[in-house]
This record gives C-alpha cells, structure tokens and sequence, in this order.
C-alpha cells in the first residue's frame, strides 16, 4: 500500500448506490494510504493537480467477489460430465493433488486474473485446511496463509472464509457419515477444534490478520456440519463481528436428504441454529420455499448467486428478485471460476430470471452494480469498501466504453450499456486500497497471468 | 477477393465434424481465390513456403452468423422494459426512422463487428422494404441491395433472407389485421407481389448476387403471412435452391393467437402449407409441442437458436437437445444483437439447457462447434462452406489460446476450452473468402470499427 495522497481523473463515474443513481463526470478522486479522502464531481480536466491519473471510461468502485474456491480453476475447460455429483469427484480428484507450493501458485494466479477481471477483494471459501489424510501441517493455518500471500501477492484484498467441516453427509434420523478421502483434508473433528485452530491465525479483534486481509467463518452446509455444532461456530464470529458464511439449497439432493437426516429444510436448519442474520451470507440459495424466503429476508441474511457456476452446474435458477423483495442483500461470486467476469456474472444473475419467469427488468443496472460492489464488500466483512466516498478503501475499477462491445450501446446511461453488453475484457485501470494494480488492461505485480495460470494448472493436473 | 494462391499455416486446428473430431496440428492450408485448395496436417513449421502466414492458436473454419437483424444493434445497452411486446415497440421506433444511408452506416458498422468476432457470413432476416408509409423506392430492393454492399465493405459474404410480411397478427377464425405504421414499410401486399420484387435482384439461377453473396426467401411468421400465401414463398424458393428462414414460436402469446386463428401450431401451420423441409430454418422455436418437434424432425428442418437474445427477450428455453435428436441441425444466430459472439451463443445454447433441464452435458464441443460453422453456412445456403476441406470457402477464424480466460484451460481439448471459457474478445485472425478480413484483432477493411458503431447508432437515434 503506498503512502501519501494519489489522486485520479474519472471520465464518468458511479460513486454509490444513492446519489441519484450515482453517475457523475469529471470526477476528482483522491486517496490518502488505502483510504479516499476526496471525491468532486465536475472538475474540468484542465483544472486536476499536476501527477492526477486520468481515468476515461467509466470507473466504478473495485469490485467484490464475495465466492472463490481458488483451486476450483483448475477445472475450466475439463469435460462437462453429466451432474453436479461426477463434478464434485473431479473437483476432490484435484483437492487430493494440491500441497502448498502448487496451492500458492495457482491461488496466486487465479487472484491475477480477478484484478485483471475488476475485482478488488476476494472472499475464499476455504476448506482444505490440512495435509494428505488429514495430518496437520505444523502451522495448522498453512494453506489459509498461503492464500492470504497468494492475494497480497496479486493486489486484492481477501477475506479467509474458514471453513467448518465435519461430516460427509447425514443419513435419515441425522446420523453424520464419517469424512472420507480428500474430505479428511476438511475436516477438524468438531466445532470446538476449528474454533482454536481459527484462533490461531492471530487475528486482531476485529478479525484483521493484516491490513489487507481479515478471517471470517464458514458452515460449509448442512451436508458438512452437524447442527448441534453450529453455534459454536456462530460463538466464533459473533465474538468478532466476523462473517459467516454457508452453501444453501444448491441442489434437490441437498435439500432432500437434509429433510431426511433434520425434518427440515436446510434454511429452517440453519435458522434454528441461530445461523442466519445481517452477518450472514448464505451461497447459491437456489432451491427454496415460501417460507425459505421469509427466514432469508426476515433475518436479513445476504445471498450470494452464482449465476454463471449455478449454470455450469445445472443447479437450476434461484429466486433473487423474491430474496431481495423480502430484505435480503444480493452479492455475486464466480465461484468455481468457470469464467471470471463478475459483469457476466450479474447479466446473467438479470438473464437467467428472464428465461425462467418470461419476465423483463428484474433488476436495475444500480442494483446489479451494487451487487458486484458494495454488498460483496459488506459481505466480506469490508462495510468500508464498495463506494467512491471518502474515508472508504480506495478502491477503483475502469472500463472502457469504447470497444466494439460498448461503442454505440451507451447513447444512454453506461451502468445499464456495461452491465447489458460489457464484460471483463473491458476493464483497463484496477486500483485496490490505493495502489494501483492494474494499468492499460496489465497486471502490474505480476508480469505474465496467462503463463502463471498455464503452469500452475499444469502442475495441479500432471 | 483476392487471386492466387494463399497460405496459412495453423498451429492447432479444427477441421470439420466428421474426422474424429476434426482437431489437428500443424496444418499448412492453402487457397486459390475464394477456396480451399489443399490442407495438409502435421506440416512442420520449419517446411511451409515463404509468404506463409502462421497462425498461432486455434484456427476453425469462420463463423456463420445464421440469424441477424442488423438495425437491432441500435438498441443494445438501453433499458429493458418489461416484455418482448414492450422492447418490439422500441425496435419499431428504430425502423420508423431508417433510411437508406442511415441503414447503410449501420450495417456497415454491425458487420465490422461480427468480422471482429470471427463470423464470416451473416443471414440477414430483411424486412425493412420500403419508404415510409410503404412508398417504394425508385429500386424496390434498395434496402436489400444496401445490405450486400455493406456485407462486401465490411468482407463477409451474405444471404438476404428476404422476408414476406403481409399481416399484422390475425384475430380468432383467421382474420388478416391490416398492416399499420411501420408494418407498412415491411409489406408487399401478396406473397405474388413479393415474388416479383424479390424476382427483380436479378439474381443468377443459384439465387447469387454477387460472388460473395445471394438471395434466400422468408416467411416472418405465422402473425405476418397468411398460411394461404406460404405456398407462393415456397415455390419462388423451390424453383431456385433458395433456403427459406421463419420466425417459430418464440412467445407462448404467438402459439395462442395461432391457434385461435388456425386451430393449429405454428409448426403444424407451416407443416401444412409444406414450410418445412431441408431448405428451411425455424428462428427460436423455443414453445414446442411433442408433435412439433416431430414434424421439424421428421422433415429435416434447420433450427436457429438465438440463446442470448431469448435470454434478453425472456422467450424461455427452446427443446435444443430433443429437436437435435429428432433430426433437426441446428445453427447460431445473435438476432437482436444484445451481443455479437457466437462462441458465447453456443455456450449458453448449452448452459441455458442446463438451467432447466438440471442435467450436464448435451452438447459437446463439437456439435457446439457445428451449429457455429457447418450447419450455419448450410441452413444459409452455402453447403460449400464451414469446413476446412478443400473446395470449400476458404474461411477461417483463429483465436489465441493464451488469454487469462484460456490460459491453463487447455490441458485437455482446446475446442472444448474455446466454448467452456472463451469469447469473441480471442479472436485475432479472419479470413473470408480467401482473403485476410482481420489481423491481430484489428479490422483490415474497416479502420475505427468502434467509431463507426458509435456514429450510426447516434444518427439513427438522435
């Protein structure tokens, strides 16, 4: 993070999710350390101090990619199979491979290519916590440190999302099916014990491990952590404000044999283990009920769609415009990284509404931009981030409007042109906590993503 | 187009459908004039002729772009209104204010832009006849002839698929609604009527209008010809090889009104009038009964899907996987033009199956790259086209491999990669008809393809 002020000319701006829709032009920004500390709409360009960065295009504040599975990237372009289930083996086969270095590598890399793509902050559910067969690496935090090196590394800021893993299922009546395989990775035995391992991190009592990286929890899902050990786990976060988050209702199977194992579903599961609420963020949420949403809403839990991963999976279309009716704040994730485009993600969190409804406009351009913006930071446990206002994290992205993409889409408003025909190919300035990271469309902490990933997803498969 | 001998020597390519896959290295591939002359796999770098041109990569054949309304491009990026009946009143507004200039810019323009994304050939589905208040043009194909002089400016080859629009909707019993406004510059009177005007473009007896493009037939729709005036469509197109393109139920209020009308299908309707066939294509078919996709089937019948123009129009997701198995090749198409990428279109032919069907995998690569190329030339009449093989048009697209998008997505099959994670952003060589249309990204006949986007679409709406 450099010091002293910076300052940066945007062409067109969205500063927030208020201000009007929040366009604005000509817009001086300027940033002491990680922070903005000014923000003045109509400054003629001729009039910005002299080492002010122009910024043409529309910028909007960095972007949050509130759902990762870093190593999941491996996968893209690999065979489609035929379910979520023949995925899910191919995704182990590749947990099994991965030790540190190879870890570090690729996590490195996949986070170059978000910064590439726009994001800011990454939130990294992370559950492969230890060594081959479940034998604890000397610090048990290894691979979550690594992954908090491998973002510093690229530029974001991250939030660990430690994982809490405990059962490979539950039979009817509720009885837990032992880890196996890869899961002996997962797992910690009980609740109690991820507790003391996460503590163990040394975070600061607001859940900060260093200026850019904090430790936030994780109920993997209903399938993976007994109810009964929930609480302990919501204990945790709620001792440090941190987050929590969870995979819900992904898929039928899911929510079947949660009813089997708990009589109920995975929602009212989790609701009933004081689970959900304004610090929550449940993953994906496809398959709910009536009263599924109420819970959600009532309790103002944040829901994360996948949109783009809930097609590749064929999870199905999850109810966003209802969630968000009943109080739920709306995030976006890219999740097992089929594609990172954050822009694409939010289309199609638009697009696969309309396919399933028959209905047009279900979200605005500002809602969607806010989705990808300040409820992903928020969250992640980052409420300061996501808005171009002072005292937030200086936090930019810039895109062009002048590919062919782009070029004669925005005779109107260019939120609704870049969230209608955009995509990460037009992103060409990143700046994350007031460092630049990205300048003319290349990553300027790490000279060659494309190779990085090349060799870092051969050394995962080979 | 240019003469003499040409060469291309591709890194990775994929050939056609048929040879196991169709995918080969180091293929030397040569062309005198518009075709392929000679292809020959596994030539080493170091033994092709000086003059030859590499292409790093993926190399396939060019794209063909089955379904275009050109002048839709002005509305990409305004705001989305609330159903497909709300965002036609948008496109009528557009159509309202074209004139033959103003048409030109913009086709121009749009065609540069599929060039760009790798498409080598446009359908364009032509309506747009005549003056305002349906005055005929001192040429009454002025519009259409337009379109072929924009093609060639921006070097693709073209089918004006040129449309029979005689009605504005029928009323229950089969009751013709008279054209009005705009629908007065669509309509020719009688199917008689249109014959003779499309008899005017002078075409040769192949229907060729020019050596890089020809003339095919089209029935709007079952809301635009009455099913007694089908037949004289069908006969102009019979008599000259013509492919014929319709409209077929992309909106479930289509189906009822049909019905209603003709106690029928849209499928049956056309069926019965002997639409359907090997030379036809149906556009969306996207409502279809179990009997429909039998007659489609059963008659060999083309279908186009547009899969993110229905996403973009919430049409709903068409039968794709059980028209296929009836018997129907299916082709590509970017329609409205909410983008232009036909990779991103075979995606979600295949991602948006999934979102309904909750299954994986029901299309391979392959196929997905069939609609995009072989099948696509075919349904527009050029059969000899969409494969590298010798006679064929010599046409060809090449995408870099080395994007963070396709970076370390490759370990398998880089055709699988291209549609798991690609876009038309990877796009970096084009050659239609033997001759370079794209170098390095860039647009060799046209020079500010943005710019030029930007200034048709501006006069069109201001």
């Amino acid at each position: 993070m450099n010091a002293g002020p910076r300052r940066w000319h945007a062409q067109q701006a969205w500063l927030a999710r208020g201000s009007g829709g929040g366009l604005a032009r000509d817009v001086l920004i300027e940033a002491h350390g990680d922070r903005f500390a000014a923000v003045t709409p109509d400054t003629p360009a001729g009039r910005v101090p002299p080492g002010t960065v122009r910024l043409p295009g529309l910028t909007l504040p960095g972007l949050a990619n509130a759902h990762s599975h870093a190593f999941h990237r491996a996968l893209r372009g690999s065979a489609a199979g035929d379910s979520f289930w023949t995925w899910r083996e191919r995704m182990y086969a590749v947990a099994e491979r991965l030790d540190p270095d190879s870890y570090y590598a690729l996590a490195r890399a996949v986070y170059a290519e978000m910064a590439l793509a726009g994001i800011t902050c990454v939130g990294e559910f992370h559950y492969l916590h230890h060594g081959p067969g479940g034998r604890k690496y000397s610090d048990p935090n290894e691979m979550g440190r690594l992954l908090i090196a491998a973002a510093a590394s690229s530029g974001l800021r991250i939030t660990v999302l430690d994982a809490c893993y405990l059962a490979g299922g539950f039979d009817p009546g509720g009885v837990p099916r032992p880890l196996a395989g890869v899961q002996l990775r997962f797992g910690d035995g009980s609740a109690e014990d991820w507790a003391e391992r996460v503590a163990a991190f040394g975070a600061d009592p607001h859940g900060m491990v260093s200026p850019h990286a904090r430790v936030g929890a994780a109920i993997h899902s209903v399938r993976a952590v007994p109810p009964g050990q929930m609480p302990q786990v919501m204990a945790w976060s709620h001792a440090r404000g941190a987050p929590v988050h969870a995979h819900l209702s992904e898929q039928p199977l899911e929510n079947a044999e949660c009813r089997a194992a708990f009589g109920a579903t995975p929602s009212q599961v989790l609701y009933d283990a004081g689970a959900l609420g304004p610090r929550s963020t449940m993953v994906h949420a496809t398959h709910l009920t009536a009263r599924d949403i109420e819970l959600l809403g009532g309790t103002q839990t944040c829901v994360c769609m996948c949109p783009v991963t809930e097609a590749d999976l064929a999870d199905g279309v999850g109810p966003a415009p209802e969630l968000a009716a009943a109080g739920c704040a709306l995030a976006l994730g890219s999740d097992g990284h089929r594609i990172i485009d954050l822009v694409e993600e939010a289309r199609w969190m638009e697009l696969s509404q309309r396919l399933v409804s028959r209905g047009r406009g279900h979200f605005t351009a500002v809602e969607l931009a806010a989705a990808a913006t300040v409820s992903g930071h928020a969250c992640l446990g980052w409420p300061d981030a996501g808005e171009i206002v002072p005292g937030a994290y200086a936090d930019l992205v810039t895109v062009s409007l002048d590919s062919p993409r782009l070029s004669g889409a925005v005779a109107g408003d260019p939120l609704t042109a870049l969230f209608a025909a955009g995509t990460a190919a037009d992103v060409r300035h990143v700046v994350a906590s007031g460092a630049d990271v990205v300048r003319d469309g290349r990553h300027l902490l790490v000279d060659d993503v494309s190779g990085e990933l090349a060799a870092a997803v051969r050394a995962v498969l080979s």
